[in-house]
C-alpha cells in the first residue's frame, strides 16, 4: 500500500507568496542603494515610479506606496469611508476573511459580506443595502469592494466591472478594487489595464506586485485623484508610510520595465493551465474549472489523499467538507515543478480512490 | 557677500533614515531569494532570527517582525492596551508627535503627553495620572512609554530606566520602550542589551534596525512573553504581518551577525562626536550638548543661516523660535562627509553672524 | 372608489416605542425627585434596583444601567470583545441593521451577519466561522449574539437557546442576548426569566424595559459576573453612564414591582393576537404567522393598499417587494385601538384587492 | 476635642448633578405622556424644542438632542473630526480628564491637552501645534475645544472667546464649546447667549441642561448648520439617539420657558457667592477666588479637616496636595443649606487649624 512518490517539486503550489522575488527586483534594490535619499517618499525613485504608474494607467492617478496588501486595502478604504458608512463586498473577500478585521478596526465602518457568485459580486445583490441610504438607523453604503482576479481564481469581465461601477455610481457609492492579483487578471483577459479599471469606472484600487515578483510594497491607486486628498494622512496613521521608500519605488520600476509584471503573470497563469491539463484526467480528481482563468487550480480530490499529498508538497485545503484544495502557481513555477507535482497527485490519489 | 561654499557632502545629515542599507543586508536579501518559503513568518529564516534575538536579549522573549517603526509601536502598544486605558509618555515622543496619531486611532486609548525633561520622562511626573487609577471617569493608566535613545538625542541611564520601571510596575503599569535607535543607546552606554532592557524591567519594546542599516522591518519584542499572547492577531489586524517574511528575518540575521548592528551604531555615534568637535568652536554656533550622547547634534545657529545651509545640504530645523537645528549621522556617514559639512556650516554661518 | 374610513385608532401600531410610559413610571420619577443623591449610580435607588434585578434573575448578576438599547448592546459587547475578534449573529439582528454600525465602530471588531432562519440563528450556521479559530488571518469568533424575542417577532425555545449556548461555550465563545423585548418573550413562553437565560447558559444580555413602559434606560446584565470586571470603564467610555442615575433605577423598580413589566408585556402580546384574529380573514391579507408569538403581526397586504393605510394610521413596511408590513402592539394598545385598526385594514384592503 | 456639629444640610455641595430636577420638568414629562408619538425625534415636542432653541440662539442652528454630556461632546466632536486630526484643548478639560477617553476612542483622533491658565486656553498656547498643519507625520489640528464655564469655575470673557475663535478660524480650525454649564456662564456674564456663542464665532457646542434642572438630555448645537450634515448618523452610531425623544424635548421646552434655565443658574451662582461670603473669613480656609464666578467655590482648607467634613456632608477634594476642595451649588441649593454647611466648615476647621 505504500506508494513510491517522486521527489517533490522544488517550487511550491501553496501560494504565490511562497515564491521569492524576480532577479530584476534584487538588482533594482542594489542599484537603489546609492547615497542618501529623502525619506518617506520624497525621493527621485518614488517620483519616477509615480510617473511610470501614471503612464501605465493612462490617467492622472494618485499613487501611494504602502508596505503590504492588507495595509494598502486599509489605506484605500479608510481614505474614502466614514465610520457610519458601509462597504459592500463578497463573503469571500480578502477584506472580510483574510485580514483579521483590519479594515473594520481601522475605519470603524461596517464591512458587509454578501453571498458571492463564483467569487464575484452581482450588481443586483447590492439592492437590499441600497434601501438603507438616507436612514440614520442603518450603516450607509458608501463603497463597493471587489477583487480582480477574485479569491476563487475567477475574473470579472470588463462588462461586469462596468455594470458594478455604473450601479455603484448611480447611488453615490465609489468602487474599490482589491488588485492583489490584478496582474494575473490583465494577463488573462489580455486587456490593457486602463481599459479594465479606468474605463470601467473603478475609483480606487490596490495595485499589487508582491505576489507577482516583488519583495514587498503594494500601491494604492486613486483613479479619481480628488479622492486622494486626505490619503497621505491616512497612510501615515495606518503605519503604511515606508521610511526608505525608494526601495519600494525601485521594485515598482523594475517590474513595470518591459512589462515584467505582465510576463510574470502570464507565466504564472500558463503554469496553472499546464497543471490543470496534467491533472484533469487523474481518476478521482475533479477540477472546479477545467481551464483555470488565472494562476489557481481548485480541485476536489479524495479526502484521504489530502494529508499525504500535503505532507509531500504543501498546499492549502480550501473546503474540507467538499475535499476542495487550492494549487497556486507563481512567476517562479517551472514546467518541471508542474510535472513533478502532477505526478505526485496522480500517484497519491491512485492510492485513495 | 556671496560665500564660496565647498561642495556639499555626499552623505546627508538630515536623518539616519536618509541612508541606504548596509552591503551585508543586500547580500542577505539575495541569499534569501532561494526557492519557496512558507509565507507570513513560518519560514526557517524567521525561526533563526527569533533564536538570534533570544540570544541577544538573553531571555525567552517573543519577537514579532513588523514592517516599520510606527507599525511596530502600534502593535506593541495595542497588544497590552484596552481602549479605556492610557499611555503615559513625553510630549516629544514619536508616538505623540510623529505618527499622525496612529497609536491613538488603532488602540482607541488615550495617549497622554507629559512635559519632558531633556527628552526624558521623570518618574515623579507620573504621579498626577496615577491618581486616576480605579475611577471610572478617568482613562486608566496602563502603559508608560519611553524612547531610548530619546527623540532629543539623550539617554536614560540604567538607573533611570530601572526607576521608571519600578514605579510603573508598583502601580500595575507595563513599560514600553520605543527602540527605534536602541542600537545607538547600547553603543553609547556600552552596556549589553540585556542589562539595559531585561534587567531594568522593560516589558516590551520596538527593536529597530531600519535607521541602523536595514532596508525595512522593525521587531516588537515582548520581554515578558505572557504579554504576547494576543500579539499575532494584533499584528495581522494592524496590517503589519509581512507576507514574504523571510526577507525581514534575513536582514535581522545579517545585522546581528558579528554585531554589525552595534558597529553601525558606534560609527554613527562617533560621527556625531566628530561633527560636534568640528563645529563647537564656530562663532555663532552653540551646541545644545558639547558631547552628543548618540548620533544627533542639536545646534543653535544664526536664524538667517538656516535656509542657506539647508539649501546647500538638507537637514531639519527643530525649533525655529530658538534657531535650533538637528544634524544626524548614520552608519554610512564618512569622515569626509563630516568635514565637508562642518566646513560648510563654518562658511555659511560666518556670513550671518 | 373613495372609501369612507373609520376614525384612526388613538394608539399606534408603528412600533412599541411610539407608546408613552406607564403611569407607575411617572409616579416613580416624581417620587425619586427627593433631595440630593450621589450621581453616576452611587445612590440608594440604584442599589435597590440592582438587588431587585438579582432577585429577578435568581443569580449574582452584575447589572449596569445605560441610557438606551443601542448603547446597552455596545457596552455589553465591548466589555467581552477584543477588536480582532468577531461577533456571530443573524443578518436581521438589530446590531447589524439598526444601530448604524455602533458596535462595529466602538469595538473595532468584526460583526458577522449570518443568514437567519425565521429571525433566528441555527447552531449549525456557526460552523464555517468556527474554523477561523486560532488562525491569525481571520477575525476570531468570540461572541454569539441572538435576540429574544427576535426582530421578526419569533421566539427561541428554551431548548434552542440551550443548544446555541452549549455550542458557543464548547468553542470558547460567549453568548450575548439582545433583550430589547425580553419581556414579551418571557410573557409568551410563560417561563421564568432565570430558566430562560440563566439556565440555558446566556452569558450577558441587554435587559430592556423602554419598549415595555419605561421612559428610558436599558440595563446590561452579566450573568457571569466575572465578565463584568471592565464593564464600568466601558460604559463610561461609551457615553452610557447616566449622571442622575437614580431616575433610571426608579423606573426599573417601578416596572419590576408586582411584575408590572410582565403584565405590560402580556397585554401587548394579547393585543397582537387580537389583531391577528381580527385581520386573518380579511380577503387580500395574509398573515406571516396566524398566531403571533409576541407583540408583532407581520402581514402581506395588497401593495396598493400600503400607502393609503399608512396615511390613515402610520406603520412601517417591512419588505416592499413582498408587500410585507409590520404592525406592533404595546402595553398601551387598547381593544378599541385594535378594533378600529382592523376595521381600517379591512376597508382599505377591500378597495385594493 | 470632639466637636459638636450642626445637622448637615439637606442639600449637597458635592456636585450640581447631585440635585434632582426642577418641578417644572416633572410636570412637563407627565404632560408629554399623552398618546403615541413618532420615535427617534420625529415628534411635535422635538420640533417645538428645535424652534425654541433657534429662537434662543438667534440663528438657524441645527440641534440634536442626546442622552448625556459625554455623549453630546462625542457626537459634536466626531461630526467635525477625522481620525488623523487633533483636538486642542486644556489639560483640565472634561473631554480629557472626565470622560474615560470617550472622544478619543469614538473618533480615533488625537486629543491634545495643553496646560491651562485658570482653567482656560490661551490663544498663544495653540501656536506650537499649528506648526503641525500640512505635515503628514503629525496629527492635524482641526478643532479647538473650550469649556464655558470652565471645569475650574472660571469664565472666558466675550473678548477671550472671540480671540480664540478668530485664531482657530484663521488656521482653518473649528471651535467646539463644552457648555455643560453654559447656563451658569450666561447668568454670570449677563450677556445673551447669542452674543456669547454666535457672535464670538463658536462653531458647535454642547448645550447642557442636566446640571441646571433637567433629568437627562444634552443637546449638540451646530451654529454653522453646514457642519451638521453628517451629525444624525454620528449621533445614532454613538448610541445617543433617544427612542422616546419627546421626553427630552419636553424638558428643553420646560427649561426654556420663561427663562427657567437662567433663573436656575442665577440661583446656583448666587448660592455660591453666599457660600463664599460665609466662609471667606473662616480662619484656616482660603478661597481660591473671593468672588466665585459661577456655581463653584474652590477652597484650601486644613488637610486634617477634609475627611471629617466630607464625612459630615460629602463633597469632592480637588487636589489633595494643596488641600484644595470644591463646593458646588445648584438650582436646588437653599439659603439654609449654605448656612448650615458654612457653619459645619467653621466648626470642623476650627478643630484642625
Amino acid at each position: 500500500m505504500a506508494v513510491t512518490l517522486p521527489p517533490p517539486p522544488a517550487g511550491s503550489f501553496a501560494s504565490d507568496n511562497f515564491a521569492g522575488v524576480s532577479p530584476e527586483v534584487l538588482e533594482a534594490l542594489a542599484a537603489a542603494n546609492q547615497g542618501p535619499a529623502m525619506a518617506y517618499g520624497d525621493d527621485p525613485w518614488t517620483r519616477r515610479a509615480e510617473t511610470a504608474l501614471r503612464d501605465l494607467f493612462g490617467a492622472p492617478i494618485e499613487a501611494l506606496m504602502c508596505w503590504g496588501g492588507t495595509g494598502a486595502n486599509v489605506v484605500g478604504l479608510a481614505t474614502v469611508l466614514q465610520p457610519w458608512q458601509a462597504v459592500l463586498t463578497t463573503d469571500t473577500a480578502h477584506i472580510v476573511v483574510d485580514e483579521c478585521g483590519a479594515p473594520a478596526r481601522f475605519t470603524g465602518a461596517t464591512i458587509t459580506p454578501i453571498a458571492h457568485h463564483h467569487g464575484k459580486l452581482r450588481p443586483e445583490a447590492l439592492d437590499p443595502y441600497l434601501h438603507w441610504l438616507g436612514i440614520e438607523h442603518h450603516p450607509q453604503p458608501a463603497v463597493v469592494s471587489i477583487t480582480q482576479s477574485t479569491e476563487l481564481g475567477t475574473l470579472y469581465s470588463l462588462d461586469e466591472l462596468a455594470a458594478i461601477c455604473e450601479k455603484a455610481h448611480r447611488h453615490g457609492l465609489v468602487v474599490h478594487l482589491d488588485g492583489a492579483r490584478i496582474a494575473n487578471a490583465v494577463a488573462a483577459l489580455d486587456e490593457p489595464l486602463p481599459r479594465m479599471v479606468r474605463d470601467t469606472g473603478v475609483d480606487l484600487m490596490t495595485f499589487g506586485l508582491t505576489k507577482d515578483g516583488a519583495m514587498y510594497g503594494e500601491t494604492v491607486v486613486f483613479l479619481r485623484p480628488e479622492l486622494a486628498e486626505r490619503a497621505a494622512y491616512v497612510r501615515k496613521q495606518a503605519g503604511q508610510l515606508p521610511s526608505k521608500a525608494r526601495f519600494i519605488a525601485a521594485q515598482v520600476l523594475a517590474l513595470l520595465e518591459d512589462d515584467l509584471w505582465l510576463r510574470n503573470a502570464r507565466h504564472a497563469n500558463a503554469m496553472a493551465r499546464r497543471l490543470a491539463d496534467a491533472t484533469a484526467d487523474v481518476p478521482g480528481v475533479s477540477l472546479l474549472t477545467r481551464q483555470p482563468e488565472v494562476n489557481a487550480v481548485f480541485a476536489a480530490v479524495p479526502a484521504a489523499a489530502i494529508r499525504p499529498l500535503q505532507a509531500w508538497s504543501m498546499f492549502w485545503d480550501w473546503d474540507l467538507e467538499s475535499s476542495l484544495v487550492r494549487w497556486m502557481t507563481s512567476f517562479s513555477t517551472t514546467d518541471d515543478d508542474v510535472d513533478r507535482f502532477a505526478a505526485g497527485v496522480r500517484a497519491v490519489v491512485a492510492e485513495h480512490v
